[in-house]
């Protein structure tokens, strides 16, 4: 085939999965994946309610493009119960949230026009907006979060602001309730939108996640975007958006030829489960991997190794001496027995990496900690080494 | 909102989903529908295998972006009994076939591209390659479905030629063999590719299907559509893409960033009913009904009504005499207890109309028919005592 043929966005693809980073290998112990963990599934209580809508043939038939109605009550409930005002108009069932992501970038991106991202931030949003031509600005993310005084930095004209706001991918960080109030102020000055990312804000370990930023949006600026993946389980592909009747009118219109609707079964399913369950996210499990990652950091970390205390999500992020990198690393620490994902994968600083314990057992946390601070100590030792040599040092 | 947020592709909106054409009513009989009949999926034994696929954790995780290993090579398999060759790395899974056109879309269509539609043809791609803001240009679909000499009169600089070449949707004609080899040359010729949508063709009620014209196809010039949708059931939204691995690992790309992977339960479904039950397409129900409607057209319709004769499928083809408007007629029909779906809706002419077998039930046909010809004779009397009294006739 005449490679010609393709568009300019698929001409321009390369495969930016990481798929061989997060690949993984017996004997290795791996911080790099980062999806939910499948000892999380309450399996028989998932089966059972499985069973119970697989006998009803609407189970099977196609369901309106807009969602389920009664799951898009379900959800403007939910959404409810953490400071968010909608109806049923204001939701918009997806297939994840990544379609969430693919829609809006459809909706709202022409060729050139500008979009601003998380640096480092979440890779789904960069291919999302690559798809529709974006020129991606990049705003950058700190201990906690993006910070306002940076945004109002950004260039005019942006059409909207990503940020996952809790518990972010890579970081794990949550943006403090008052800067949550300043970023949307600055968005209303510069006259942009904002598309906030909530994936993962219902698994907090301590004490309650901040409101989102959509609950202090009074002039339909925010996007919300959530999803059952982190929370329940992310095979059913059920996410939602919650925004003006207006953009999630647009938005089915677009999803129509996009795929019709998303799948039936999935969404009977998240339904009534959230009706005979409520939603019960594996809170303990990953508060456990947590609080396993961070006593075993404390332990074995060589000093000027630092890292964060999320207090929710998957994610933390290791910040190393700037004279290591951690993709130069990462290679010896697989030859030791672990892995991860450096940090520049995300587009953030080089001696940065994300350090994941959704997937990992919890057993293995704390010699795959002690894996990774030999390495890194030993790379440390080089560096110096290095370092003292070379004549301009 | 500021509605200059909006991109163009999605200011440019309008709602074409037939929605109120294909409302349901109690008292109406309607040929409007074009969804599978319920009453044709075998609840039993789907729900047995859902039951069995349920209890692995598997079912309930993220699958590959291209789709589960193994139904890719059941889909491999299922194409070769038609004709055509392909390997895993020649097959996508999409979530439906509507998101193949989608993805598709995405990797060929600059802005202003054009790309060839049949007329009357499927709105779904309308929608989906308006997403991406093509230039469409009409082919006019006859009795045999679109003419390779039509075809060969389109514009230069094509992308592709969108056909449903088997029981189309919506007139239900299919292309003769003879004609799918010279579409072929004329693409060759021309310099476009051809993109093959076969959602229908399992449903063939009277010996085989014409050959795909993939199956002829030596250059990778074809990408050929598939679905489970009608062949078994649309709510898993389960469909697939053959085409060369170029392609398909292109489109692979575009699929992560536009909903990361397809539903896992809904492929494992799949792959699990073919391997236990093989496809098995309800046929006997559809041909039970196309049967019943062709014998009550024959039966009721007045002279100078002309319908086809489908040899699958869900659809036919209703020509009326050239004074009628279908759309016109619809709100007459209506109060006389019947529906369907104008020509007009698809680009057709105005006095052709859809006939959709698929929902209807099959007592409901004859007397359906029944009222739908009355309403004919009538608009006919009404018409041509017009057409006498004008003074120009």
């Amino acid at each position: 085939m005449d490679p010609r043929f393709f568009a300019k966005r698929a001409a321009a693809l390369s495969d930016s999965s990481l798929k061989e980073v997060l690949e993984t290998h017996p004997g290795i112990i791996s911080f790099a994946g980062g999806l939910p963990d499948e000892q999380a599934f309450p399996i028989e209580q998932i089966q059972e309610v499985a069973r119970r809508i697989a006998t009803s043939p609407r189970a099977w038939q196609y369901l309106p493009t807009e969602g389920d109605p009664a799951l898009r009550e379900a959800v403007a409930e939910h959404v409810a119960s953490f400071g968010i005002q909608a109806g049923v108009d204001n939701i918009l069932i997806t297939q994840g949230s990544q379609q969430a992501l693919d829609l809006i970038s459809m909706a709202f991106i022409d060729p050139g026009d500008k979009v601003l991202l998380e640096a480092p931030g979440y890779l789904g949003a960069i291919g999302a907006v690559q798809n529709y031509e974006a020129e991606i600005v990049d705003i950058p993310v700190g201990e906690e979060g993006v910070d306002p005084d940076r945004l109002a930095q950004a260039p005019q004209g942006a059409k909207f602001f990503y940020t996952v706001s809790t518990f972010h991918n890579p970081t794990g960080c949550s943006i403090p309730v008052d800067k949550r109030r300043e970023l949307l102020e600055v968005a209303a000055a510069k006259n942009f939108l904002i598309v906030e990312d909530g994936a993962y804000r219902e698994l907090c370990f301590d004490g309650d996640a901040q409101p989102p930023i959509k609950s202090f949006d009074t002039d339909e600026r925010v996007i919300y975007l959530g999803s059952f993946s982190k929370s329940l389980v992310p095979g059913v592909r059920v996410g939602w958006v919650v925004a003006a009747k207006e953009i999630i009118k647009r938005l089915a219109l677009l999803k129509q030829a996009v795929d019709l609707a998303s799948n039936t079964l999935g969404q009977l399913f998240v339904l009534h489960w959230l009706r005979e369950y409520g939603l019960r996210p594996p809170v303990e499990l990953y508060k456990e991997k947590r609080d396993r990652a961070l006593a075993a950091l404390e332990k074995e970390m060589p000093p000027d190794v630092a890292w964060n205390r999320p207090q929710g999500g998957f994610f933390l992020w290791i910040r190393l001496p700037a004279l290591l990198d951690a993709t130069a690393m990462l290679s010896r620490a697989r030859q030791e027995g672990v892995t991860y994902v450096p940090g520049a994968a995300f587009r953030g600083a080089p001696s940065s990496l994300r350090f994941s314990f959704s997937q990992v057992q919890p057993e293995e946390i704390a010699p795959g900690v002690e894996r990774l601070a030999r390495v890194i100590t030993k790379e440390l030792e080089r560096a110096r080494k290095r370092t003292s040599k070379s004549p301009v040092a």
